[in-house]
Order: C-alpha cells, then sequence, then structure tokens
C-alpha cells in the first residue's frame, strides 16, 4: 500500500521540479510511512529521494518503529544529547546527496527545528513549498481509506444518539459537550479528537466557531452541535441542529432553508464538475430565500486525515472533482444575536455521483 | 499577572543579547499573553520588544481575542488571501524597527510558516535561539501553576483506579486505552488530553514509546500504563507497571529495580543540586544492579503547560534545582522482546526539598 504511496510521491515530485522531501511528523509522513511520532523536543524527519531507499533520522528510543515500515527505511539514530544531532543529520543528508538540490517543506508542518537540522547537512540547497504536491497525494481516498471514514461517522453519529438524552433544558454547552466527548471514546474514536466539540445555544448558535460556554439551554433556543470522530487516523465532521422547547417560525424557516441548501450541495457534486459548483448549489438555495448575507463561511472542506484538507468547496475554486475525493458539505444560515442553524455531512465521490457517509435525520430534532 | 512576565521577559531577553521575541501559537504565547490560538494554516506571531507595545499578527476573524489580553497590544490583521500576510507582516515588523536586529525564535515551535512571514518584514535580522531564555520564565511555577498541576495529577489518578477493575487477561491495550481516556474526561481533564495514554503489555512493553495495540493481555505479562491529565492547562504525566496473573522472577526483578530507582531518583532532588543528579541517582541503581544497558533513556524531564520541557533531567544537565520547578522521575528497564517496567511520578521542588504530587501505589501491582 504504502509503496505505491511512494511511488506516487516520485511523480508528484518530478511534476513539481523537486529532487526531494523532507517531512516532518504529521499526516504526511504517516500517509507515506504508515509510521507515526510525535512532534517532540527530538526532531524526526523523512528524507525522500527518487532512486535511493528513504532515509528516516529519528531518537534511537524510537528505532523499532523503523521496522513497520511496509518498505526498506534507512535510519540514521541519534541518541539523547542534541549536540551531536547536526551531525547524526549531515550523515543522513549526505548519504541521498541532497546538498545544492531542490528539497521541497512543507512550511505549516515543518518546524525551524527539523529545518536547521536538515539545513546542516545540506546548506546550499533550497527548500521551496511542497505543500501543494504533497496535499494532492491525499486527494484521492482509496477504499482503506474511505471505510476508515465511514467508520468515523458511524461513531460520531451513534455518540450524538447516546449523548441526545441529556440535552435537556438547563444544561450547560460545556456539560453536553463533556458528555458527548466521554460517548465518542465509549463508541470507538481515537482519544485524540479531531476537534473539541462545538456546542452552541441561544446566540451562540449565530457564532459558527462558538466555544462551548456555562450558558444553560432554554426554551426557544436554536442548537447546534458539530462534531467528529477518529478512527483508524481518519476522522468525521458532522453538524446537527436541534430546537430547544418551542421555537419561533423563523427558526423554523431558516432550518427548512437550511435542509434544503444542505441537500443541493450534496446532490450537486459528481467526477467532472469543479469545487465551486457544490457551494454555489447550496449558496443559492439560501440566497434565493433572502438569507445570503447570512451564510458567512464556505460550503465546506476536504476531509481525510484532517478536518480541513484539499479541496475546498469554494466558489473560487475550480478543482475538478474525481472519484475518490472527501469533503464537507455544511451551509448554514446565523442570525445574529439571536440563532444559527447549519447542517453538515460527509460526502465521498464516487464513480459516477457522491455518496454521503452520514445519514443521521437531518431536519431541525425538537429536545428539552 | 501577565504584565509581570512581560517584565520578566524583558529582562531575560536583555541577559541572552536579544534585541526581541518572535513568538507563535503555544506555551509561550499563552504564558505570556494569556490568549490562546490554534496552529493552523493562518499564521499568527506576538512580536515583543522592550520599550514599545507588543505587537500581535494574526487574522481579522480572530480580532476579538485581543481585548483579552491585560495589557495593550497593537494588532495586525490580515484578511483571507495569502498573497496579502506578507505586507501585513513587513508593516508590522517594520513598526517595530525591527530589521537587523536579534529576533529570538524558538524553533521547537516556529513553524516555516511564521518563520519566512517575519523574515519577510526583516530580511537582514538573526533569528537567535531563544528557547533557554523563554523556557527559564517558566521554569519555576508559582502557587497557582502548581495547584492546576496538582489537580491534573489527582484527576489522572482517579481515573487509573477506575479502570483498573477491566484490565484483565483478554482485554487489549486498545481497549484499555479506551477506557482510561474515557476517565479521564469523566474524572475531569479537558478533552484535550497532554498525549494518548500508553497502555503497552507483553514484548510491546519493552518499547518505551509503543501505542496501544490489538494485543490482548495474557498470563505472564508486564503491562505498562503511562498517562496524563489537563487542568486548567496544566498536565499530568505519570506511569504504573502492572503484572498479569503470574509473572517471571526476572520481571519481578526488574520491578524492585526500578522500584529503587524511582525513589532515588525522587530523592535526589532539592534546591542547589544540578539536574545531572536526579538522573545519576536513579540511573547508579540501575546500573549496580546490571541492568544499565536497558535503561536507555533519561530519567525525567520538566513539566507544566507541556508534556516535555526545562528542566530535563539527564546526566549532562548542570541547571541547578530551584523551587517551583517541576519535572518527572521515570526511570524504566527494558528487557527487549520480553517486557519492561517503567515508574514515573511528577515532583515539585520546594524550599527546602522536594515534593511528589504523585503518590499512587508504585510497586509492582498483580492484575489479571
Amino acid at each position: 500500500m504504502t509503496s505505491t504511496r511512494l511511488e506516487r510521491l516520485y511523480t508528484a515530485l518530478a511534476q513539481a521540479g523537486l529532487d526531494a522531501v523532507a517531512i516532518n511528523p504529521g499526516p504526511t509522513l504517516t500517509y507515506l510511512t504508515g509510521l507515526k511520532f510525535h512532534l517532540m523536543e527530538r526532531p524526526v524527519v523523512l528524507l525522500v529521494t527518487e532512486g535511493q531507499d528513504p532515509v528516516l533520522i529519528l531518537p534511537e528510543l524510537e528505532l523499532q518503529k523503523v521496522g513497520l515500515c511496509p518498505y526498506k527505511l534507512n535510519a540514521f539514530a541519534y541518541g539523547e544529547n542534541p549536540i551531536e544531532w547536526d551531525a547524526v543529520f549531515r550523515r543522513a543528508v549526505t548519504s541521498l546527496g541532497l546538498d545544492g538540490r531542490k528539497i521541497g517543506v512543507e512550511p505549516r508542518q515543518l518546524r525551524l527545528l527539523e529545518f536547521r537540522h536538515v539545513r546542516a547537512g545540506a546548506p546550499e540547497a533550497d527548500f521551496p513549498d511542497a505543500s501543494q504536491a504533497l496535499a494532492s497525494l491525499r486527494l484521492s481516498k482509496d477504499e482503506s481509506e474511505i471505510q476508515a471514514m465511514r467508520r468515523a461517522v458511524q461513531v460520531a453519529q451513534h455518540a450524538l444518539e447516546a449523548t441526545i438524552p441529556m440535552m435537556k433544558i438547563g444544561v450547560t454547552e460545556k456539560e453536553i459537550a463533556a458528555e458527548l466527548n466521554v460517548q465518542l471514546l465509549r463508541h470507538g474514536s481515537e482519544s485524540e479528537l479531531p476537534f473539541p466539540p462545538i456546542v452552541s445555544s441561544g446566540p451562540n448558535s449565530a457564532n459558527p466557531h462558538a466555544s462551548p460556554s456555562d450558558r444553560n439551554l432554554q426554551r426557544g433556543d436554536l442548537l447546534v452541535v458539530d462534531w467528529g470522530a477518529a478512527v483508524d487516523g481518519y476522522i468525521s465532521d458532522l453538524t446537527r441542529t436541534f430546537g430547544v422547547g418551542e421555537i419561533e417560525a423563523e427558526f423554523r424557516r431558516i432550518a427548512d432553508i437550511v435542509l434544503a441548501a444542505n441537500a443541493a450541495g450534496r446532490a450537486a457534486g459528481r467526477p467532472g464538475v469543479p469545487c465551486a459548483n457544490v457551494d454555489e448549489a447550496a449558496r443559492r438555495v439560501i440566497e434565493q430565500a433572502g438569507y445570503g448575507a447570512y451564510f458567512t463561511h464556505r460550503t465546506g472542506h476536504g476531509i481525510g486525515m484532517e478536518d480541513h484538507e484539499e479541496p475546498y468547496m469554494r466558489g473560487d475554486n475550480m478543482q475538478m472533482l474525481y472519484p475518490g475525493m472527501a469533503y464537507t458539505v455544511e451551509p448554514g444560515i446565523y442570525l445574529p444575536g439571536r440563532g444559527g442553524v447549519r447542517i453538515e455531512d460527509n460526502i465521498v465521490v464516487t464513480k459516477d455521483g457522491v455518496e454521503s457517509l452520514s445519514d443521521l435525520p437531518r431536519e431541525l430534532r425538537m429536545i428539552g
């Protein structure tokens, strides 16, 4: 599996005009090697260049992990004294003949710690941004990745169902979030959740990025819950909206509009159409209903190992969809100071259309 | 509180011969400003130089956070289009007159993303490693910080006690880790745990950094559990070792040796002795018992807002201990392919000695 990924990396590097990449712990390193490392005070770097075994520089105490990689890695291990690390990096970088070459990096992931050690071994090298080339490798998910995402969606859906019974008038947003966290783990999520759940009620629900507060659920509230699970390194990211007790007529109305926008956004995807179409399909429903000014964010983002990754469902993104791409569709309407509605699903592009991995009822559910 | 910390930062910068620091989201930024930001695709940087208001460069959609800082911050906000970011960084860096100066950075925290934007505004500046100067600010914990760590230890201890009843022959490492995670949240940990628990059994326990696997607990196993909680931004980090059913004599023997090494390491700390003494005291016990080659890591690390921070308990670290310092003592013996033992406590240096925040029984506990 991952040696195929290595072949695809070689192709992507050649297309980007890069001689090599230097990658520190994070999704790309795990995607390419199957190995997981924490970002810590000890630098770990994977160096890949075509025609030679990939090199992994790592602390001695992590050496056993090297054998878990499905292809041969040339390991350069260092001891506890940081004074010696530059020399080990120099030997590793030199073994691949990388000085003076173009070594691609991920600026959003690579720290000065790793960068300076690599540069010590290749002082004349260029270090261009390889983020796009590396992100492109992960754009199309294979069957095993989609299976993991499917399970992450199932775990999230079951966790919410198990939390709903305690979502009552008087309970705080923080209490709901805490219970939802527990239920996510109980139902099989990895302990590192993809993001802390958003539980926002009443006026707070009009803020798409609210953090759970000590506010109690009150009759008449809209309640937005945005949550996800992680399974085998892949995640889910869902949103459902609830009405507490009885709610005003306009809240019901915007819930119906967002429901229709979500359906339109889900229906708009298929191989060969640009991401922009998904955004436009959802946005048009909300604009035609007169609430365009209250839908203040893009319609969705890619999803996989990370919560936010390529491709982005934005009106200006002409990236074509193709099979295996995965993304969220999450239109919303936010009435400042009053309340908001968002409905979010996780979509995978199939050979001839799309599939929604999530199927929890999308209609406004009444609680209280 | 945090403006006092700013004064201490000015002093530390002067002592280190630095004109300024550039800090991205992480413990130092939170320690100095009280503000929290996620590390994301949008760069956030705090620039501090004495005699001028500190500058914060951040996305427009985070601007409201600036008002939460207890002192005046000069905010430079940018919009959604990355093309414009360099210009905003240039204006911010120029406003402080930092080009050509010595701008300290934290290489373990600062990403190329932020570094390259700052450098665009100060192409002639030096960017020396300010980690030591900045870490020194957080080396001595005040009473409120120690109280948070104390609570984080209590939460972790109660969570393990609540998990032990399900730790039986046939249960997998992953199942134990999942239950422990749930219990950590139930007992009051923040949902972002300081690190995913290590639950390693049998041969896996000989790997100090193993990830929980699908391996079932088996009679004769050693089982290492390394876990922690987070409370009010401060963390705990503990390890205990268990025997499953009946274990071989050598396993009992190394458990006794590690117990003695842990006690020696805990006893060695007090104000005015170097960190090296703590490492040596623990290591000597293991070496004298003939297992020196199987204790493959340092004896401990500092602990506070981060799981791994200054001061490190290494044989070559002549840093003197002083009151308020907090660190782990965690000797171990790892017999490759067979099993390992580690016992880890969280220590705070007091006026005239040390206190162990953790007091869970340290002896090998038999389960099964």
